[in-house]
């Protein structure tokens, strides 16, 4: 499923890009004034093949694991925190449910292998969001000691992230944003990011939570460890995602490599989900022409990442949360943009005088 | 009125503040995760007197109006494009229609004094829209040649804005965003912009809707010219005002300084709305404790004028349209403040573990 699934990403549909161009053109307004909507609309329009898609099915999927790492002591918070959080989640009163209500979209949340059992949940209060599971297992291994998980549960992780997104793609679906919930699941993704940007743990090891000094350099510490210890190779994602990866991780890189292949635009979240897309990008090197970048993390490490898979964020709010609530600003800009394409009148269907005909925009 | 109004100014609620900084601390995350978020809550909760406000009800002001330095050819448009605009937001098809609908908030243009008559308008295909007239003239005279406008006028024009407000506000109102709409309007706002801020003509006056070369040197020429023919007293923001302003400035500034009065929360647009706001805060300097800057505009200046307020935009997305687009987006992310207040579980209702009792935010 998994390589069937990378072998469907495609190009980007030039025409449709070709179409939409022309289109912001004419729109009545001087041109190029709406900045960077009309570049969304026109990569809106290369990721659907429609030069003026309508976007209004929305769903977050926020991806909840634990990591065997968290008994390194690199979280401030214990391990319990990211079961806690998921009942939290469930009864609607987390800020990613606050997020999903306030842009319309609705929420999956995935418990993808969250350590112990989940309490009795009371699933309900957010008719916008619901709860399901794929656990590959009970929270990851210690990659300080050894791989985070095998192969095979890397494997496992991936496809479940596809199948996910294939569920809600089979309820309407026009943009996917992604999220994660995990205790020190910032630790794999700075290991990741350090192996595929090949650099240093110190350049994108970061207070996740809201750690610093002694217990920052023994998380940078832990990182390094974890590299060491495993060696994961670069030039096979599989390998660093089972190594240093986790549950969670693998599964928001399987929504987005499903998403790529099914042509449905995705918003990626802060450093967990852009760890995650550098993985799905060394899948198949097409995956970055469908990501938006939701936000800027206010975390070290994470403009780095986004370099590397050349995406510019939509908002930079100084937020360092996860749950996919700076993707939820990025998806609501999205949508902002594909009602741009659709509902604004040209010159000519304005009745608006146009004297830029023939002009460069500035 | 005008003197009443500015007179009804108070100082931010420090009680409300202290009581909204203290839950946002409660919440279940990460302290300070949310970022700027967190601050605009508590922004939020000392303009409104309320620790956690409600910000349900938008209304979007567009001011326009007509500005006699068109003459000198300092815009790329021709001047009736201002009441073509009208027309097109009459009709729902401008982009500020469009982001208007996207976020939930009601529209209203005022025609602050439009040159020529406007045509016969086909109101109604966009509900959430009105059209008002507070016509103070038909478009400024021009200002390289003389003062804009009378004291008179500039009072009028002030006053228009505060009645507008008032009636938005007596339909039920949270929080309002301003825009405007006229051609060749960035050439007073970057006159009014070089005498509040002492800088010379070519550190704010920019492309406005896309001109350059010997047409940019043109404009800074005749905004210089503006400057040394009316000598505008920099201590008497109601002089700029009438000598190098226009009705639709003068009409936002009215709205920034009744919604201060009001205690309710505003975000201006771009270039032209700050220059407003900049007068505004000249007329009382607690203005600038109720206004939210929306966006960062693509034109120069305009991060001048932000600085003097002491104003961080909420998004850049390299837009300079006006219209109030900018504002739109950032109305959007107060009204996501206002819900992450009232709708988040705190530790202790979501039963979430919390080790960071008695520790400092990192």
């Amino acid at each position: 499923m998994l390589e069937q699934t990378i072998s469907r990403i495609g190009l980007l549909n030039q025409a449709a890009m070709t179409a939409a161009e022309r289109h912001q053109g004419l729109l009545a307004i001087p041109r190029g004034s709406l900045g960077r909507l009309h570049e969304f609309c026109v990569r809106l329009a290369g990721i659907t093949g429609n030069p003026r898609p309508e976007i209004t099915d929305l769903a977050l999927i926020t991806m909840a694991g634990d990591h065997g790492v968290a008994d390194q002591g690199v979280s401030l918070f214990p391990q319990e925190v990211t079961r806690e959080m998921v009942a939290n989640f469930a009864q609607g009163g987390a800020a990613i449910n606050v997020l999903a209500r306030h842009i319309g979209a609705r929420l999956t949340v995935v418990d993808m292998g969250v350590a112990g059992p989940l309490p009795a949940l009371p699933v309900g209060n957010d008719s916008s969001m619901r709860l399901i599971h794929r656990r590959v297992g009970h929270g990851t291994a210690d990659m300080s000691r050894g791989p985070a998980m095998s192969r095979d549960e890397a494997i496992q992780s991936l496809e479940a992230g596809i199948q996910v997104f294939g569920e809600e793609r089979s309820r309407g679906l026009h943009a996917v944003g992604t999220g994660d919930m995990g205790i020190a699941n910032t630790t794999p993704s700075s290991a990741i990011a350090a192996v595929m940007l090949k650099c240093a743990p110190e350049d994108v090891v970061n207070q996740g939570t809201g750690i610093d000094g002694d217990a920052l350099r023994h998380k940078v510490e832990v990182v390094a460890r974890s590299l060491s210890v495993n060696k994961p190779d670069r030039e096979d994602p599989l390998d660093v995602l089972a190594k240093v990866g986790g549950f969670e991780i693998g599964g928001i890189a399987g929504v987005i490599l499903a998403a790529c292949a099914a042509r449905t635009p995705v918003v990626v979240d802060g450093f967990i989900s852009t760890a995650a897309a550098l993985l799905a990008s060394r899948f198949h090197p097409g995956v970055r022409d469908y990501l938006f970048a939701g936000h800027q993390s206010a975390v070290l490490g994470h403009k780095l990442m986004l370099d590397d898979l050349a995406l510019s964020p939509m908002v930079d709010l100084g937020m360092r949360l996860g749950e996919g609530t700076g993707a939820a600003f990025g998806l609501s800009i999205l949508v902002a943009a594909s009602r741009i394409s659709r509902e604004m009148l040209t010159f000519d269907e304005a009745e608006v005088s146009d004297p830029q005909a023939g002009r460069q925009s500035p």
